[in-house]
């Protein structure tokens, strides 16, 4: 059964219950503005002062699902008169609240569910209506278009990174390394202006890391923190990627501690391929030099390459480039497995694949588990963490979810197989050397303690 | 898009037509009893005396598809007086041709759409109804029951094999190896008895096979022949296997040249594992000496193992039993990709898999062609031979469809990929050594006539 349909029964399991629990190691792949729960981020656009709503077409209860909003904070003076989306024109900004209230499909409710499913991908899209590579990916962008003008918004974003990051240590995740996305220069303050810059967005980052660690502290807890992948988009000009990474430098020399590496984003089967940016790609590691960024803190690639069903195309072909170029890691991988040389390459220099099951399934590079490929990158004895990459959009919340796809799509897996991944996710994160040796102890400590209990309260239930 | 909706539009193109007259070399895998097209079949049992059909639940046009006939040649004495489905009673036997006339929905037009629509997968069940490999496979057992009591019915099985190398031949395949289920003892004769052994099965099979050998000489082509896979069925018990390996060391012994090897054949995903025959397996050399057989005429065990999602489980495992076992190829090997020792083991000993791209995706172990795990075979070195499975129930007539399959899904299959698995197709048959360089030399000859052709004919007209 597919994941979006097979959901609630995985829920009601005695199995989810228990991996809910375990101790995961790190998330190594996901992005930060499809990390926290639709839900609350819909209340938090509610609940945030200015917030309006606009539509490109005007409401039709037939094509709703597909009328992708706008959200953003408008400043006072342009406040409109509008009270609802019906009476607004197409393209005019109107009071998220009044909206709400006066919506005509069903009140407040009503407008809730539409929202909410203009930022996720729901089952009817995924099998039905959007059933291919193409068409999925074309929904999937239009949830980020959806929630951007709420997540970047400096007053939500504080927010939105405390509930992503406790999101995560509540399933068991004691490490983070979110990509988050650098395109747009500047987010909005809470005067509605758009004129905050990334070193501000670094700065709240790692003031509400601080007080999540403390907090993780104090309830027992032991998570080993975050580390940003600073990414931008495949659609960019080589000339503008020489900015990003100018300006990714710029911030890893003020904040060392917090950036981990550097990724280009978006469909790869569309976008361009890695080749297109070598150029500049490869004059990184001088402009590292330049800019006087010592050798043990240069910024690693960690290049998404091969999210694709191609086979001998462009996104096929960058896991050859994201390897020449010396990537740390290879996020999805997905089509690694056609290329025998390049797995041993990978297994050679221990480059980390980050699989995410759902994702995979979701975005139709796969129908279901059974048919993804990762046994065969874990029997070629490669690396690999697991991850949930977009978990807001899919439904994956937190890492469980997908630990239980693996787990049940094989007779061959088992804890021990869940283990070693949990402990991959810490070995090939960008944490220092002494970091990890921290991490992996914690974890391996956890990880008894959860083997003890599993035993203790499910010994006698069943054979896990 | 998947192959049976898709189908219509491959047709139509101008590949499809090139590739219609490639030499195609050896069919490898295919199961006799599904490579007549059903609509020729359908038309031998109308035209054969006596010949009945009988549904076991009262016709329903809701439920039409699903209600599969039997059909089967009568001995006069038990004819019925019925002279229509809709009044007999349930089990009772019609005459094909009275039941035809007097078909309540829509007469012989609406019977003949019926008839067919239970000999084949139609595209609403393989990627609607019947979405799954356990429901697929349903429905693809029920075709066999349909078209079982019009095959297996000498006078007709006659002119079906007849048909069925033709087929072959007018496709550009120069060699068959079809797989004959010999799970029932006898086939009905003339009489409608049911009384024909498998010793006269092959007394016709070798006259029809010499008729067509002649017959294609004289239009100048070079037809090579075609030997018999032995099948018998994963559900019986080892003591019966042990018969039906005594029954085809038997017929070995008569028809040196016609039985290539032995086979069982199911859904290895409910059916027994090869282990559960290992006991009886292992012995049939030794039966074999002890029937006196010389060394160079010993039947190798060619058996499908791995057709399946499962990892770790038996279907999974019989790659490793097969290989044990020492088969010769493997019949599908799907799953193979996750093995990468038995892969090394299959290049060394050159153990050639059987790969049926076309049935992979209407049986639901891969969604499209894209999915197919084709290029990971083909990359680790693995010989290949592409095949047809089942081709009048999944409607890849030929193997020039499955070889479109190929080359539409993949950005690095060109012609030379096409020609090494046709190649393969001829070296990794069970044709005898002097044989294969014979059919080889003469595959050359045709391929490169076949080159000339497309560069003059097509050469203008499009990049192929």
């Amino acid at each position: 059964m597919e994941f979006l349909t097979g959901k609630k029964i995985i829920e009601e399991t005695t199995l989810f219950e228990i991996l809910q629990k375990m101790p995961k190691g790190g998330l190594l792949h996901a992005h930060l503005d499809a990390t926290v729960d639709v839900n609350i981020l819909l209340q938090y656009a509610i609940e945030t002062p200015g917030m309006h709503i606009r539509i490109t077409r005007s409401l039709d209860p037939a094509t709703l699902t597909s009328n992708v909003p706008q959200f953003a904070v408008i400043p006072q003076l342009d406040s409109t008169t509008y009270a609802s989306l019906e009476e607004a024109p197409a393209e005019s900004w109107v009071p998220i609240v009044s909206a709400r209230d006066n919506f005509l499909n069903g009140g407040p409710a009503g407008f809730d569910k539409w929202a909410l499913s203009t930022m996720m991908i729901n089952p009817s899209e995924a099998y039905g209506t959007h059933n291919t590579l193409t068409k999925i990916w074309q929904k999937f962008m239009t949830t980020f278009r959806a929630t951007h003008g709420i997540i970047y918004h400096m007053p939500i974003f504080e927010k939105y990174i405390r509930k992503s990051l406790l999101t995560s240590v509540e399933d068991g995740i004691s490490y983070v390394e979110p990509r988050i996305n650098f395109l747009a220069r500047f987010m909005t303050g809470a005067d509605g202006l758009e004129n905050i810059p990334h070193r501000d967005w670094l700065v709240v980052f790692d003031r509400i890391l601080s007080e999540v660690k403390e907090y993780s502290k104090q309830q027992g807890n032991d998570f080993a923190g975050a580390k940003i992948i600073y990414s931008t988009v495949r659609f960019i000009t080589p000339e503008e990627l020489e900015w990003y990474l100018q300006d990714c430098i710029t911030l890893k020399k003020e904040f060392p501690h917090l950036i981990a590496g550097f990724d280009l984003v978006g469909d790869e089967n569309v976008l361009h391929p890695l080749k297109y940016y070598a150029e500049v790609l490869l004059r990184f590691p001088a402009m590292q030099e330049a800019a006087g960024l010592p050798e043990d803190q240069r910024i690693p690639f960690i290049f998404h390459a091969g999210e694709t069903l191609g086979d001998g195309s462009e996104p096929d072909e960058n896991l050859y480039d994201a390897v020449l170029l010396g990537t740390k890691r290879i996020g999805h991988g997905f089509s690694i497995v056609k290329h025998p040389k390049i797995m041993e390459i990978c297994r050679e220099r221990q480059i980390c694949i980050e699989v995410c099951p759902i994702s995979n399934e979701v975005l139709r590079l796969t129908s279901s588990m059974p048919m993804h490929p990762l046994p065969i990158m874990i029997n070629n004895g490669l690396p690999v963490a697991l991850c949930s990459d977009d978990p807001a959009v899919f439904g994956n919340m937190g890492l469980t979810y997908d630990y239980f796809q693996v787990l049940a799509a094989s007779e061959q897996n088992g804890l021990i197989t869940l283990g070693e991944l949990a402990k991959d996710s810490i070995k090939f994160s960008c944490l220092a050397d002494e970091e990890k040796v921290v991490a992996l102890k914690s974890w391996q400590r956890r990880w008894d303690a959860y083997i003890d209990m599993i035993v203790e309260k499910y010994g006698q239930e069943a054979d896990v």
